[in-house]
C-alpha cells in the first residue's frame, strides 16, 4: 500500500527502499538512511509499516532514537497502547525516560493503569517523580502541558557562565532560546533570550541585562488562556509557576500550536454536533458511532416538537397552507441561532468576551436580532404577498419569522454565555441542540400566532 | 473608560498612570515606564487611547520605537488607515522602514493606493524594492507572508564567522535561531540551528555540521500547506525559495499561528453562515449587515421549499398528522448533513483528504449514511408506533428519515469535495446552504413517499 503524499514535501524519503532494508536486515544501511531523516518523517514511516516490520525497527534503533520518533508522532489515542505493547517493557520504559517529560506524560496518559505502572516501575525514581507530578495536574491546564526540561540560572551569574550552562543543557532542554532567571528559592525573577546573551559582553551580570517583567502563567491556568497569551506576545516559550511563584516548567510554542488546533477543532465539532470530528481514517462503523448519539438525542427532541405541534393539529387541519411555511420558519430561526452561537463561542474561545461586560454583549445581540428579524420579516411579507396574494398569511409568517429570529439570536448567544459562566461542559450548547431548541420555539410561535389569528377571524 | 483585563496578565501596566504622564507632557517619565513594557502591552495602550493622546505619543516616541508597536498590534483592517493618517507622512514612512518587511507589507496592504504611494515615495529605494516584491505575491501564498530579514551564510564559512554574522544581524533579523546556508548563487543548500552552533567547535566548517536535508516551501505555496508542514515538523521558521531554488525569505512560527487561527475561524464561519465571524466590538448594525446576506438568501431558498411543498397541499390537506413530522425530518437531515460537512471541510483543511482517494472517502460516507439512517429509521418507527399506535405513519416517517439521512450525508461530504476539486470558492458549500438543500430534499422524499402510499391505500 504505497500512498504518495500529494504535498510538496513528498520525496523526503523512499518508503519502499527503507522497508526493503529492514526485510533484508541490513542494519547499517537502514540506520544510515533512516537516521538522516527528520524525526517527523521517521515517525511517518514507523506508523505506516506493519507490526512485523516495527519489531525489526525496535531491534535496529536504540530507545533514545525511538524517543525522538515518539516525540514527533501523532497517533490516535488507542494506537499508543498498541504500539507500546509491541515493545519490550524495558525498551519502552527506557524510551519514555529519554522523552521530554510532557511528551512522555502524553503517551502514559493513553495507557491503562496497569500498563502504565509496568513502565513506571522500570524507570529511575527521579524521572518517575517528575512524571507523576505532571500526571497529577488536571487535563487542559498549563501544568498538564508543560515540560520540566528548561534552562534556569541564578540572577548573579555572568553571561559567560550562562552560556556554559546553555551548552551543557542544549542536548536535553526543550528550548535553549530562553534562559529563565531564578533566585535562591527558585522563584522566577526574570528571563533572558539567547539572542541577548550572544550579543552581550561575557562579564556582564545576568541581573543587569535580564528582562524582569517576565510574563508567566500558573500551573492551574487553562491551556486556552496560555495559548492566547503566547499568541498575543509572540513568545516561543512561557514559564509556568506555582502559587508561590516558584518556577515549575515551561510551555513551548509547538505545544501551543497543538492546543490552538485542538480547541478550534473542538469548537468546530461542537457547532456541527459530532462528539469529535471523526478521523477520515476510521471506517463507517466508527464514524456512525460518533455521530449517532447526537442524531438520536435530537430525534427525541424532534419528537417533543412533534408532540407540541400535535396541540395545533386542529389549526393545521383547517388551513393546510400553514404547513408549507414550517420548514422556512424553523430553518431561518435555526440559521440565525447558529450565527449568534458561532460569534459567542468564538468570542469565548478567543477571550474577547471575557473582557467585555456580558450585559453589553447581550444587548448587542438583542439589537442584532431585532434588526435582522424585522428585515427578514418584511422580506417574507413581500414575497408571500406577491406569490400567494395573501396579506394575512404574509403578515402571519413574517411576524413569526421576526419573533423567531429574535428569540433564536438571544438563545444562541445567551446559552453559551450562561453555560460558560456556570462552568458546565460547553458541549451542551452545541449547534444542533440549540438549533433544535430554536425549532421548537419558532414553531410554537408560528402555530400559536396562527391559532390566535384564525380564532379571531373565524 | 477603564476596562480591566480579566485574565492573569492584567496589571502588566497602569493605563491611567501612563495616560496622565502624556497629558502632563512628562516625556522622560513616560518613556521610562512605557518603553519598559512588552511591545504587545504598548500596542494595547496605544490602541485604546484616543487620537489626541496618540498625537502626543508620536511626539514622544521615535519611528523606530513606534515600529515595534506596529509589529505587535492587531487592528481591524480600516484602523490601519485611520492610525497612519494621524501620523506625519515622513514619520509613518520611517516607521514602516524600521518594521520587518512582512509586517510593513501587511500594513501597506490595508491602505488605499494613493496613501500607500505617498509612503513608498519617502522610503529608501532598497526597502521599497523589497516591499514591492512582497506586495506582488498573491494573497494567502508563502510569498505574501514571508519576511526577507533572515540570516544566511556560505557553506564554507566556519562556526566562528557564522557567530559573528549572527551577532551583527541579531538586531535586524526576525529570527536568529536558524541560520540558512546558501551557495554562491544564493541557492538554499542547508540549515543550522543556533543550538548546534553554540555547541560546536569554532573552527568547524558549516558544511560539515549543517543539515542538508532542509525542508523548504515555494513562494507560490498556499499558506495553509506551509502551516501544516511547520506544525508537523515543529519548526520555528521555514525557508522560502523560488522556482530556481534561490532563497527568498523565511516564514516564522508567529505568522503561522496567525494563519492557523485565521483558517480555523474561516472554516468555522463557513459552517455557521456568517460572512466572517463578526467582531464582538462591532455594533448591532455592523453585525446585522454581516449576517443578513445569508439569512435573506436562505429565505429565498426556503421559499422554494415552500413552493415545492405546495405541490403536496392535497396530501397535507387530507392527513394533517403528516405536518407534525416535517420539522423532525428536515431537522434530522440537516443535522446529519452538517456532521458530514464538518468532517469533510476539516479533512480538506488539514490536508488529510487530499492524501486519501476521494472515492474511498465517498464510499465511507455512503456506508456511514446508510448505518446512521437505518438506526435512526428504526428508532423513529418504534417511537411513533408506541406513541401514535400507527405502524403505517411510523414506517412512512422512518423510511423518510432513513432516506433523508443517507442523501444528506452524501451531499454533506460530496459537495465540499466537488467544490474543492473545481477550485470554486468553498464558501458556497457553507453549512446553512447545505442544510437548506437537505431540507428541500428531505421534505420532497417525505411528502413524495406519503402521497404514493396514501394513493395506494385510498
Amino acid at each position: 500500500m504505497v500512498e504518495q503524499r500529494k504535498n510538496n514535501h513528498e520525496d523526503q524519503f523512499d518508503e519502499e527502499f527503507l522497508r526493503q532494508l529492514l526485510i533484508d536486515e541490513d542494519i547499517d544501511s537502514f540506520r544510515e538512511h533512516f537516521l538522516a531523516l527528520h524525526p517527523y518523517d521517521q515517525a511517518q514511516f514507523y506508523e505506516k509499516v506493519g507490526p512485523d516490520i516495527r519489531t525489526t525497527i525496535y531491534q535496529f534503533l536504540s530507545p533514545q532514537e525511538m524517543a525522538l520518533i515518539f516525540e514527533a508522532i501523532e497517533l490516535e489515542d488507542e494506537e499508543y497502547e498498541q504500539f507500546l505493547k509491541e515493545m519490550d517493557t524495558s525498551y519502552g520504559a527506557e524510551m519514555l525516560s529519554y522523552m521530554y517529560t510532557d511528551d512522555a506524560v502524553d503517551v502514559l496518559n493513553e495507557l491503562d493503569e496497569e500498563h502504565r505502572e509496568s513502565f513506571l516501575e522500570m524507570m529511575d525514581s527521579e524521572t518517575v517523580e517528575e512524571i507523576n507530578e505532571l500526571l497529577a495536574y488536571e487535563e487542559y491546564t498549563a501544568g498538564a502541558i508543560m515540560t520540566t526540561e528548561y534552562v534556569s540560572i541564578l540572577e548573579n551569574s555572568t553571561v559567560r557562565s550562562a552560556m556554559t550552562v546553555l551548552r551543557n543543557e542544549a542536548p536535553n532542554a526543550e528550548t535553549i532560546y530562553y534562559v529563565f532567571v531564578v533566585d535562591d528559592q527558585h522563584h522566577l525573577t526574570g528571563v533572558i533570550s539567547l539572542r541577548d546573551l550572544i550579543i552581550s559582553e561575557e562579564d556582564t551580570l545576568i541581573r543587569d541585562i535580564m528582562n524582569d517583567r517576565v510574563v508567566n502563567v500558573k500551573v492551574t491556568d487553562d491551556q486556552e488562556e496560555v495559548a492566547q497569551i503566547m499568541k498575543d506576545y509572540n513568545f516561543l516559550a512561557i514559564p509556568v509557576v506555582n502559587e508561590q511563584q516558584e518556577m515549575q516548567g515551561i510551555i513551548t510554542v509547538d505545544d501551543i500550536i497543538d492546543v490552538i488546533d485542538e480547541e478550534a477543532s473542538d469548537d468546530y465539532s461542537k457547532l456541527a454536533g459530532v462528539s469529535d470530528i471523526d478521523d477520515i481514517d476510521g471506517g463507517p462503523f466508527k464514524a456512525a458511532t460518533k455521530r449517532l448519539p447526537w442524531l438520536i438525542m435530537l430525534l427525541f427532541l424532534g419528537m417533543i416538537t412533534a408532540s407540541l405541534m400535535a396541540q395545533f393539529e386542529a389549526t393545521l387541519d383547517k388551513v393546510a397552507l400553514l404547513a408549507l411555511f414550517i420548514p422556512l420558519i424553523s430553518g431561518t430561526s435555526g440559521n440565525s441561532g447558529t450565527q449568534a452561537l458561532a460569534v459567542a463561542v468564538r468570542g469565548i474561545a478567543t477571550g474577547e468576551i471575557q473582557e467585555k461586560s456580558k450585559i453589553k454583549m447581550l444587548f448587542r445581540e438583542i439589537m442584532t436580532g431585532l434588526i435582522t428579524g424585522i428585515v427578514c420579516g418584511i422580506v417574507v411579507v413581500a414575497i408571500i404577498f406577491f406569490w400567494k396574494h395573501s396579506l394575512l398569511i404574509g403578515l402571519l409568517v413574517g411576524a413569526a419569522i421576526c419573533c423567531s429570529i429574535l428569540v433564536a439570536t438571544i438563545a444562541g448567544s445567551f446559552i453559551p454565555l450562561l453555560i460558560h459562566k456556570l462552568g458546565v461542559d460547553p458541549a451542551v450548547a452545541s449547534g444542533p441542540f440549540i438549533t433544535t431548541l430554536n425549532d421548537v420555539t419558532s414553531i410554537l410561535i408560528y402555530l400559536g400566532l396562527a391559532t390566535t389569528l384564525l380564532g379571531q377571524l373565524s
